[in-house]
């Protein structure tokens, strides 16, 4: 073997990223079962007929070409998923007695045989959390205020955009754009206003078979900093109507909850078709990261379609992106000059032929929850200088002198001070 | 769509066993953290080429056929892994200033493309824990007692056999079957002592060709119950000492941690190849399931052979059978008769016309890290009838008379009582 490599568009995640994704995930199962939500694990694989089902339900058939097929002996068609919301339908579909509502997280990797770019991969994590078989606005209210909970543990600050479908069809029906597939057509271009603003959304609207006439009577509805009070008194349109007052009911729940990081603006829209109510999506404040960190909305429409005939199945999701998460903290971590861990331990216990003793002593550090490894490299200036490369805060020198005193040698390796110091003492000061 | 199924051979997990396998999953990584472990996630679509490299170090090539093969667009020979240990490698190759020694686990998903029996899936998931870079028999040690600490979190009575395969080569040798290949055919009849007897291993090590008086000689080493001791006054062998001596110092450090549940087993010799030192199983004592639920080994030879040249890189390694272990807890809470969790919920809030009340108190339980939901059904008992169908342990009943008292009705959903109580006396209640 001389060429060693990855396959080509996905990436090794090395303890120093991995540990930090794992505390990201970590504070998101919490959350995801603090509010009551269930872990489901789907598989990897799953049919391709399953896989490709979806895209009757309206998504973009370009998504079709990125799936990775394969076959297994028996030649069966197959893929590699490429969300969790399909398996989720599936699991839906064929567990008929589920009893609703029903709350589940997943967490786990999708794949996309797509074109390679920045912050892009052929593999990547999800981590979703979905309410199916309720229709009422309290589960927007409970989703929203996990995203709250989440970024205020990670001490990122972030605002969460919503708007609601239903709005943005009432806007069009009064702009005189009343065809549905025109509706969901200008609904994907009022999704750019902010990369190719007001101009550029206008020329869509208009290469998308809006009129001039049309294009201005909607951008008199879809004005920055637009409030749901002002729209009330515009907004004569049925549908918009609704979609108002299930705005208006979330944000009842949030007040109720303090949650206050929520802000309606009325050009969110979101690229997927599939949306039919209450839309999300979370930005990170005071950062160079403008991409979206966290989304999500109501599909009333979807698993019940998947699962066939028209029965209205509710649904609601959210989904936190780990890989800007995890890029943003990266740039906290840069920033506020913390240093990287390449691994959990807190100390590493250097013998000088003092090995069962030290033993004893890594295994009571151990037996308190501090993580502690022994020493396997030869010569204690070899083993500090594994500490330093891997990051591990504390080094614990025991010789023979000091354990006669009861006493152990304990390095500080980021100030660079020692002192010596009884178990007991070492594991007060490392529990903090 | 009328016809949703899974991909044959894989499994959803549904929450009830999810929630199971996760926590199994938290008890075996806080354990390897605890021993200084650092978590490395590596992708499950690997080139095809790395997948296959392995064969050329001695493996099977029947597991070669149960590869899930796949292309991506750009027409390149992929694979789904099927283990942890060549990703490892592969990591290890690619990375030749990682600071040695190299601990480090990885937690997820591997693939094979084989016959499905009972127990097995194409996809399941993998815990392993590696040391690589070090010859040091407190590898052995630290890796043995990680075994003993998760197994012990987890109450499951289970003895580790423990055998070195310079043993079982020394007896060989002494024995007269001094072939490199001939010894790595009879070792693979040793290790099926406990399937088909004596007289079958016998048989089979005839079959390939040692002679009937080399197999006897073979079973004066190889008896029930031999000892360490015992075997030092008979093994002469060079390489049959050298692996006594390694494992009387893996239990001298085993002596110093405590471990007592280490036996050494000479039958024990584990089908693969690559081992080259210590190997380990564990089995489950007072149990139905008789097959091994942890295993590992000393491979100092493959990652050298698997970065090409003859280069020795020292690696040992644990690996946890997740599937196993959670049949088994599934026994054990079947035996002591614990109610099946399909939600972490504690307690599921109902508002009786008390709504931001209710929220109130859904937001101060999940404040103080209970986890909680606000019933979304509609009137009492349907939403008592969905904390029963899921098994929530406790419904807070929140009414208006109650609200005036500052004291919400708390039902035992277990044991059918139920109790006025303030809000601070619920979360102490629950807290337990």
């Amino acid at each position: 073997m001389t060429d060693l490599q990855l396959a080509k568009g996905v990436n090794d995640i090395p303890p120093q990223e991995k540990i930090l994704t794992d505390e990201v995930m970590q504070i998101i199962k919490e959350n995801f079962e603090l509010s009551g939500f269930a872990p489901l694990e789907t598989p990897l694989i799953e049919r391709f007929e399953t896989l490709s089902a979806k895209f009757a339900a309206g998504e973009a058939s370009d998504a079709l070409k990125e799936i990775f097929k394969l076959k297994d002996q028996g030649d069966r068609n197959l893929g590699l998923r490429f969300d969790l919301t399909v398996p989720l339908a599936r699991f839906v579909a064929m567990n008929p007695t589920l009893k609703m509502p029903f709350k589940r997280y997943e967490m786990g990797p999708v794949f996309r045989d797509g074109p390679i770019k920045l912050g892009r991969t052929r593999q990547f994590w999800q981590c979703d959390a979905d309410v199916i078989g309720s229709s009422s606005m309290l589960v927007e209210a409970e989703l929203l205020s996990i995203f709250a909970a989440v970024f205020k543990k990670l001490n990122l600050p972030v605002i969460v955009k919503i708007n609601n479908r239903k709005i943005l069809n009432g806007i069009l029906e009064q702009a005189g754009v009343k065809e549905k597939e025109k509706k969901e057509k200008a609904i994907i271009a009022i999704d750019k206003l902010d990369k190719i603003g007001k101009e550029g959304v206008s020329k869509e609207l208009q290469e998308r078979g809006c009129s001039k006439k049309q294009s201005d009577a909607l951008f008199s509805f879809i004005k920055e900093g637009i409030t749901l009070e002002e729209l009330e008194q515009k907004l004569t349109a049925e549908e918009g109507k609704q979609g108002l007052a299930e705005l208006k009911e979330v944000f009842s729940y949030l007040k109720v909850f303090g949650v206050t990081i929520v802000k309606f603006d009325v050009s969110l829209a979101r690229g997927l078709a599939y949306y039919t109510g209450a839309v999300f999506e979370v930005f990170l404040q005071k950062s160079s990261i403008t991409s979206s960190i966290g989304s999500g909305g109501r599909y009333d429409n979807l698993i019940g379609q998947f699962m066939g005939g028209n029965r209205e199945v509710p649904a609601v999701g959210i989904s936190f992106g780990l890989v800007p998460i995890s890029e943003a903290l990266k740039e906290k971590i840069k920033l506020e000059q913390i240093k990287e861990k390449k691994t959990p331990t807190q100390v590493l216990v250097v013998s000088i032929n003092t090995l069962n003793e030290s033993l004893r002593i890594v295994q009571e550090l151990r037996n308190a929850g501090i993580a502690s490894e022994i020493a396997l490299g030869k010569g204690v200036s070899k083993n500090l200088d594994y500490a330093n490369a891997l990051g591990i805060p504390s080094v614990a020198i025991v010789g023979d002198d000091e354990l006669k005193k009861k006493k152990v040698l304990l390095k500080d390796m980021t100030a660079g001070t020692e002192q010596l110091l009884s178990l007991r003492e070492i594991v007060k000061r490392l529990k903090k």
